[in-house]
């Protein structure tokens, strides 16, 4: 029974010291660095057309993790190291971030006009949910209204455009002085963590708990009674408003996406055993900010001046679909985040 | 426990001849008299402006109850009267319906526009449901875009001119020789019910039997596995079809209302007890309908030549606001028949 309560899976089994924090930041640094020599030679070598992707992907990754340790566990580091490097990687992470965002959010909105055109793809579904009593899908009908086509065609142009000055402006970024100051900083660090005096024999447990604290206040502060509730019309609520940035709800989900974010992290340099339902909840509060973006290029993809009328309505329905999965994204993570509360 | 089996209000307690049958079109017969008279009355006497609405409301009500016993108890009742009265109550139906549905669907459309726009109806709410952690309800900002203001305004004169036109045919049907024929043969009924020779002696219940079959059959044949999973996408899958008439879906679900409803009248011949948990899948049907067509009217609005861009866009959202209405209510109606099917 001892044993049990020692488990080295188990987070909370025994103290757990600045040297835990040290070998996850040494290897994070690492995987840093490994992923910066595959970016760096991804043009050069045969390594597939996703390589440079891969490696963008991982660079981040590795990013994150970095930044979310040093904001979570800052007593425990050198605080003139960690507070001059938390801005550099906030500017890496967004810079780098950005390409895949534009990417992806049109794949997003042009996947939901071919959805709500009756136009089948046989390899993705067509809705959020594996369901049993779906009857066989319609053959592709391969055609859209006008207007459908012509939103599509806008989007396309409209994210593309911001796609590739993303591309080039995470370029310009990686040749940068700056970005060659932060690779050296996070050089260093693949080999020496530049601890505080007290760390070494200081338990990290109760900075990992703070930051679960700030993640359950949060998500208590949602309103999870209300997205408990199917279907119910919260999310589109300012739908037409004339607020220019009409979807202030939205602020404290993608607050708790953050706050998982840190806390999944914090997990992981007490232990490298994965909780599922934190990833499951984090995939819904990414769905949730990914369609909340959606949403908004819809709408501001409307506001574009001369469009056709046909274009407009088609970029409407288009706008509502998408809030609506931001209700479904609620929907699921509250479901999730019950469970959670239930079995811990 | 015998006696409990022969309780008056349980409809399988004992055999139910056609005598009830008789008592139950007489008693319809004399409430469509009364709502006729009253209708008549409403210009000229002072009964407040709600009476003549109530009126018509009260002969459609009693219309439909005759038609539907007409229907579903056909066997007992002499063939060539019921014949050809039953194609009359349908037109007289469809006649005096119209007016109110372009009526309630204007209604149902304003109300989802202001919802859409962040404007609050204290009265009203704005969700479906009814939440207990939804924020206080910030005050109505009282303005709409431009687009969806010229939305209510395109609804509003093209449903307007629909109910006035519905207004107008509604009142020649009254004052045709076609309704006096009807209005006629309902009166004989409220005094003498021309029953075949045999019903005296037959029993009601397998034909209410049979009608409640036909309504298990066609809500068993829904898709209601996928109704029942929230957000499961499918009401909107053609929002933006090319095909003109993109909502087969929908047809089913109108089938098992108007079966519902056939259903209960059925019932209420053989007893008067009202079955709660009928009426609320019912509305639960009345809703989808309702929903659909709005959806409908928005995207046929959204066809009207010359419209401005941001009207478009309204429309579109509105358009797609009701089909997850649709979706919902058919989660709703789902969740109330799982009860059912377990409590009986």
């Amino acid at each position: 029974m001892a044993q049990q309560h020692l488990e080295p899976t188990d987070p909370l089994a025994g103290p757990v010291t600045g040297d835990a924090l040290a070998g996850y930041l040494r290897s994070q640094a690492t995987e840093f660095l490994r992923a910066l020599r595959r970016h760096r030679e991804g043009g050069a070598e045969a390594q597939g057309p996703e390589a440079p992707v891969d490696a963008a992907r991982a660079l981040r990754r590795s990013v994150r993790r970095i930044s979310a340790s040093l904001h979570t566990f800052r007593p425990l580091l050198d605080t003139d190291w960690s507070e001059s490097l938390r801005p550099e990687l906030a500017w890496l992470s967004g810079t780098l971030g950005m390409e895949h965002a534009y990417e992806s959010r049109l794949e997003r909105l042009l996947l939901a006009l071919h959805r709500l055109s009756g136009a089948v793809f046989p390899a993705q579904g067509t809705g959020p949910t594996a369901l049993t009593d779906r009857p066989a899908p319609a053959p592709d009908r391969g055609n859209l209204t006008v207007g459908a086509a012509k939103a599509g065609a806008l989007l396309d142009r409209q994210l593309t455009l911001a796609r590739t000055r993303a591309h080039s402006t995470a370029l310009q970024a990686l040749g940068s002085s700056r970005f060659h100051a932060v690779a050296d900083t996070i050089a260093v660090l693949a080999s020496e963590v530049p601890l505080a005096k007290s760390a070494t024999g200081t338990d990290l447990r109760p900075l990992a708990e703070a930051a679960q604290e700030r993640l359950d206040d949060a998500a208590t502060a949602l309103p999870l009674v209300t997205a408990g509730h199917p279907y119910n019309a919260e999310a589109l609520i300012h739908g037409l408003s004339p607020d220019p940035s009409p979807h202030p709800q939205d602020a404290p989900w993608h607050q708790v996406r953050l706050l998982l974010r840190l806390h999944r992290y914090a997990r992981e340099v007490l232990s490298p055993a994965v909780d599922v339902r934190l990833l499951s909840a984090g995939q819904c509060l990414d769905r949730h900010r990914d369609a909340s973006e959606a949403a908004a290029a819809a709408a501001s993809a409307a506001r574009t001046p001369r469009i056709a009328p046909a274009t407009a309505y088609a970029l409407g329905v288009l706008h509502a679909d998408q809030r609506h999965e931001v209700e479904a994204a609620r929907f699921a993570f509250q479901q999730c985040w019950q469970k959670q509360a239930v079995s811990t």
